[in-house]
C-alpha cells in the first residue's frame, strides 16, 4: 500500500482542533482525509453561552451534512468513515462551562460533548492551568472528576498545571489525555511536558496526542512536518506505540482577535501569553495537507502498523474506553 | 454613664449577619440599638441570583422603612443613627458572584456592596477557603483585589484559606478584615485564625471583627457573652484596640435547609462540615440582646472609649478608609 492508499484506508483522528468553523473548514477536513476531529466548542465561555456555541455548530453539521457528521460514539466515528464524511466530536478546552453545577456535566454528554480539558491556563473551580502557579486538584475538582468518569467525558490535561494534572491523572478511574502537547525535552516551554510528566501518564494508563504549534517546537516558525515527526518520535520513545496519536491543535481562518481571546485570562483580562508569528510545520499548514503527515511517518521510518495507530487507531480505542463502549 | 445609657448613646456596628430577612429581624435590630450591619446576600449564588437577592433585600428594606435603611457609606451610617434605624450594608460571603467578570465588581458597588469575602470554604476563581488545600491568590484573585480596592469594597478573609489570605493582606492597598473570626488561641478550629494570623493582618493595617459562633468557641453551646468577651479581649491583646470590632455572625430565623446549602460545597454538592447544636453564647444569644455585650464588656473591665471602639467606632472609621470617604 503506498502512502495515498494507506491514508485514504487509515482511521485519522485529530484530537483538537480550534480553527474557524465554517464550510471551508469542512471542505478541508475531507480533503485532508480526516475521520473525526475533537473540535472545541469552548474555551472562556459559560454554561450558557456554550449552548450556544453548539446550537450553532449543530446547524452548521446539519446545513453541512454532506461533508460532516456529529460522532458521540466511536460506532459512529466508524460510520463517518464508512460514509465518507468527518465526524465531528465536540470538546472543551475549559472545564469553566460547567460552573459549579456537577449536573450540566450529564447535560454536555449528552449533546454529545466528549472530551473535556480541566483548565484553560489559568485557575478555575476545579484546578489550575499552565499558565499560573498550581495549587492542586480541587475538592470539588475531585468530584467532577468522578462524574466525568460516569458519564463518559475525557479528562483532558493539555493546558492544566503538572500538579493538578498529576491529580487528576492519580483521580480518574479512566484514562485521561493531553490531547495536544509537546516535549519539553526538545523545547522548554510552560505549555510542554516533561519526560517525567509524559511517563506518569502513561504509565496510569492515559494518552498523549501529540501537537505541531511552531511557537512550542524547537525551530518554531522554521519547522517543517519532519520536526513534528521528530517530535511524535520523541514521544513514542517515552508512552509506547499504543498511548499516542495526533492533536494538530489547527487553528486555521482564526483572526487576531480570536488569539487575544485565547491568551488573556477569561478572554479578556490580564494578558498570560504571546505566541508571536502563528504558522504551522511548512508540508502540513492546513487540514488539507493532512495526508502529507502519512507519508512523513513512512519517510522517517514508521511501520504501516504504527503509522495507523498514531494516525487514529489508538485515539479510537482510548475513546471508546473512556466512552463506556 | 451607665451601661444602657452608653449603648444607646454609641454606634454599634456588627460586621456579619447572616440571619433570616424579614421585620422580625428589622424589629430586633432596633430592639438591640443596631446602627448597622453588613448583612449578607451572596453565598454560593452567581451573579444573577446574587442581584435577585439584593432586589428582595431592596424590597425588603423599602417596606420596612422606619426600622432600617441601606446605607453605602459613613455619612449614611451616622445619618441612620441621627434617626433611629439599622443601616443596612450589603455584603457577600465569597465573590463568586463576580463570576470571571472584573466589571461586575463596580455594578455591585454602585447597587450597595460594601464587603465581600474572597471565598467562601472552597476553591473559587480567585482563591481557596478555609476547608480545603490552599494554593494561594489566583493570578485574576490579584486583578480582582485592584478593582475592589480602585471601587472601594472592603476584601473579607475570615472563611478564607491561610494562604490565600496572607497574600491577599500583602496585595490589597487597603485595609482588609477577617469579619467574624474567632482565635485558635482559645480553640483550634479551621475556621479559627492563629496569633500568627491575627498579628498579620493587624500589622498590616487591616482589621478583625469577633464574632461568637459557639461551634468555635471553647467552651461551645455551653459558652456564655463572658466567653465571647474574653475572646475580644484575647483578641485586643494581640492587635490592638483600634483595629478591632464586632462580627457577631447571627442566623437567627435561619433553618436547618439553610445551613445544609451553607455547610455544602456550592450549597449542594460535598459536605465540608457539621455544626450540630447551633446556640449562641447565653446572654447574646439574639439581635435584640446587642445591649449585654456593652454591658459584659465594661463589666470585663474595658473601658467605657474602648467599649464604644469595639461597638463600631472602629468598624465605622476602618469602613471609611475603605470606602473612599
Amino acid at each position: 500500500m503506498n502512502e495515498t492508499e494507506l491514508h485514504q484506508d487509515s482511521i485519522v483522528i485529530d484530537g483538537l482542533i480550534i480553527a474557524k468553523w465554517g464550510r471551508e473548514l469542512f471542505e478541508d477536513m475531507r480533503k485532508g482525509g480526516l475521520t473525526a476531529a475533537n473540535c472545541t466548542v469552548s474555551v472562556w465561555e459559560d454554561f450558557q453561552d456554550t449552548v450556544d456555541n453548539i446550537v450553532m455548530v449543530n446547524e452548521l453539521i446539519e446545513d453541512n451534512s454532506d461533508l460532516v457528521m456529529k460522532v458521540k460514539t466511536t460506532a459512529d466515528i466508524r460510520k463517518a468513515k464508512e460514509l465518507g464524511k468527518t465526524g465531528i466530536i465536540m470538546g472543551f478546552q475549559n472545564a469553566h462551562a460547567f460552573e459549579d453545577q456537577l449536573g450540566y456535566i450529564q447535560i454536555f454528554k449528552d449533546l454529545g460533548v466528549g472530551v473535556v480539558q480541566m483548565c484553560y491556563n489559568t485557575q478555575n473551580l476545579i484546578g489550575t492551568g499552565c499558565y499560573e502557579r498550581d495549587g492542586g486538584l480541587s475538592g470539588f475538582g475531585r468530584e467532577v472528576v468522578a462524574e466525568m468518569n460516569r458519564v463518559g467525558i475525557m479528562c483532558d490535561l493539555s493546558h492544566v498545571g503538572s500538579k493538578t494534572s498529576e491529580e487528576v491523572i492519580l483521580e480518574s478511574r479512566m484514562p485521561v489525555c493531553y490531547s495536544h502537547c509537546l516535549p519539553s525535552g526538545l523545547k522548554e516551554h510552560p505549555r510542554n511536558k516533561s519526560d517525567e510528566e509524559l511517563k506518569f501518564i502513561a504509565d496510569h494508563g492515559g494518552f498523549v496526542g501529540v501537537t505541531m504549534f511552531t511557537p512550542f517546537l524547537k525551530k518554531g516558525v522554521d519547522a517543517t512536518i519532519d520536526d513534528y515527526v521528530e517530535a511524535i518520535a520523541y514521544i513514542v520513545d517515552i508512552v509506547g506505540e499504543d498511548q499516542v496519536g495526533i492533536g494538530t491543535d489547527f487553528t486555521q481562518g482564526q483572526d487576531k482577535a480570536f488569539f487575544d481571546m485565547l491568551t488573556h485570562d477569561k478572554g479578556y483580562a490580564r494578558e498570560l501569553t504571546r505566541f508571536g508569528k502563528i504558522v504551522n510545520p511548512e508540508g502540513i499548514r492546513t487540514v488539507g495537507e493532512f495526508p502529507n503527515l502519512t507519508g512523513a511517518l513512512l519517510r522517517n521510518g514508521f511501520s504501516e502498523e504504527l503509522t495507523r495507530k498514531i494516525m487514529g487507531e489508538n485515539w479510537l480505542r482510548v475513546l471508546g474506553e473512556v466512552w463506556g463502549e
